[in-house]
């Protein structure tokens, strides 16, 4: 994966401005052209009853990181916004943090797809726990 | 829609233990045998870039809601967890209200299907803005 | 629903021109602005092992159905292809004919949005058997 | 991919049995535990109204290469049936064969999923066309 500084920049603004994502923590990790790796750590307020982290975080950080993959595969000027959201959850997602990998696999000038395989890390090691086809389409930044 | 007091008991109690469900201020506005209506209000930390409620926020609601709307239709003993989630999104969630409405459509021993009805209250008046299919299986509460 | 006979019109062309959709023997029921009612015969060729309609069949009259409902309430001159889609099998489709009902939820210039209730007709009656929603966009016919 | 001659003539039975995965002319082309490999020719009654494959015809064998991965890593006597089906048409199928390369990613007792990369061959040469995620539950043999 080749780490852009431009398109982490553009990534990082999004990601960073007030709202739902910087509220719960998302970090980015990585990103190159159409590809996009996010975190969020664990905290009381992002999980469900069991202890876990609840599928609507885990549903948030797809949703986001596809978001950011799609974005930066697209001509300047243009954003990805989400048309549909279809999640499998694989196993409970128990670690410490969640990590998501979005890679954009189709990108047109109006429709796109992106992949997110998302996973745990507990003791260090990744652990899936999630994946995501998400559908988005380009948009003209205000 | 025949409101059932156990039943509301139930779902307030998921609903509202520590977690993300409370914390994004869910709230419980109508319950029956499978059927269950929540709310969130639009607050800062609940938007994207453009100031309406972030996509990762719908789904949450759109789970929860559809988690408790299938619980209220197994016996006694039996949660309903989030196998996968599928997410229209129509229109933006613009308002200063988020209101979900899940009816489970099939409930089985193992595998249950809620549709949920999302809108967005503005003014007053109700804007539908997303339509998710959730699919989920019985689980024992611990 | 109130029949519209120049829709139907169209709706039956795109129905009965040679291929997959006429080689399953896709009949058109209804037609109005919006909506769409079609349904197929049980054949030995549509089954699956156990003797029901076969997933893929479903899956093929739903898109269908969702393609006609969507193209009926676009301009003249545009068709509506499919984006993706998104099943759920809520029972066994055993009956004698398959019956899918679509209604275009969402209509937009780029992408628009169909939910699709199939049911299976067993002595008359019908009992639900699958219910589908599909992401569409717009297209100039050729 | 490591071929599994026992394997592959539990999937090959399953596929060639009188119905709509033979009538639609299915083959298959390599199995392996949890992984399954298949192809359909390009037939004037599998079309839609531009030439390319319907759709449906995606569809369905993009189920059927799900529910083979899968059953191939359940125990002996059990067998994949679909619960849902979500499907990402990234490009027209317009080759002259279709092929579906399929993944189990979860087996469960319960639940599993697989993934669906299908890819339409144009000249030799594979092109992606379309992606799934299938959800599957194991039921007893009859």
């Amino acid at each position: 994966m080749a780490e852009n500084a431009d398109l982490r920049a553009l990534v990082e603004k999004v990601t960073g401005q007030p709202g739902f994502t910087s509220a719960i923590g998302t970090r980015v990790v990585a990103v190159a052209k159409g590809q996009v790796q996010m975190a969020i750590d664990r905290r009381p307020d992002l999980v469900q009853f069991n202890g876990y982290f609840h599928g609507g975080v885990i549903a948030a950080l797809a949703d986001h990181a596809a978001g950011g993959a799609v974005t930066t595969a697209l001509p300047d000027g243009k954003i990805a916004v989400t048309i549909d959201l279809h999640i499998n959850y694989l196993a409970p997602a128990s670690g410490e943090t969640l990590v998501a990998k979005a890679t954009a696999i189709q990108v047109g000038s109006t429709v796109s797809v992106a992949r997110v395989d998302l996973s745990t890390t507990i003791a260090g090691s990744e652990h899936p726990c999630t994946v995501a086809l998400v559908t988005l389409r380009a948009v003209n930044i205000a």
